[in-house]
């Protein structure tokens, strides 16, 4: 991994280390402070713009039921000042994939969005031919 | 919308009318050309790199029954010279929520990531209190 791909990766952990902590303000500080963020929770429509993702967050962090999750197979996907990580998620005995967006804001890696969703479970990645309702 | 909102709004449109023409010549042009880019289709797991994206679209536009797109509630996420786009899709009776992610390449924006899964249907975008089984 060169330092960029690091960088990345341990801002990928920041953020599951805040969920697992319950840690509000650890949460609210790795995300960008522009208005151009969002967050796409399991299930739910978009979250749009900072304040209501941090009020999503919030209530998500707050319910004391919440598993925690393990993530891995990260893979960093750099593109100049932004990149994206592609993660599993492991949480209370579901699998999800995640796509974590990050742009560059000063010296630290911040998140603009986060999207998380089912998937299959320890498959293979290649797809076989998708059924008619599995498509885009 | 300023002109780069609607130069997104436009390139996002493109993807969707690659995928309701079964186009696959039309979807490789949209894709940039770096290997840094990936997708994940509903309940998938993620696909890495341009041979597995493509290979993967190249399965889902052969299939005849595939049911066309309608994207609708477009937001654009604008962050340099990277951007995201979230709407929303229905196809074959589903709702999804899909986020699409473009960088700049010369004078055209390419996708580098599509991310879609499942979402509630017409509800309000405010979250009320998550189930358990829904966080993250």
């Amino acid at each position: 991994l060169d330092s960029l791909d690091t960088e990345l990766i341990a801002a990928n952990a920041a953020f599951y280390d805040a969920f697992n902590r319950r840690d509000v303000a650890g949460m609210e500080a790795l995300w960008a402070s522009g208005p151009s963020i969002a967050c796409v929770h399991p299930g739910w429509r978009a979250q749009l713009g900072r304040d209501e993702v941090m009020k999503s967050w919030r209530a998500i962090l707050a319910n004391p039921d919440a598993p925690k999750v393990r993530w891995s197979e990260e893979t960093v996907h750099l593109h100049g000042d932004a990149a994206f990580v592609i993660c599993l998620e492991e949480l209370g005995g579901d699998t999800l994939v995640a796509t974590n967006f990050f742009v560059r804001e000063g010296a630290s890696w911040k998140l603009v969005h986060h999207h998380a969703g089912p998937t299959r479970r320890r498959s293979s990645r290649a797809p076989s031919r998708p059924a008619p309702g599995d498509l885009n």
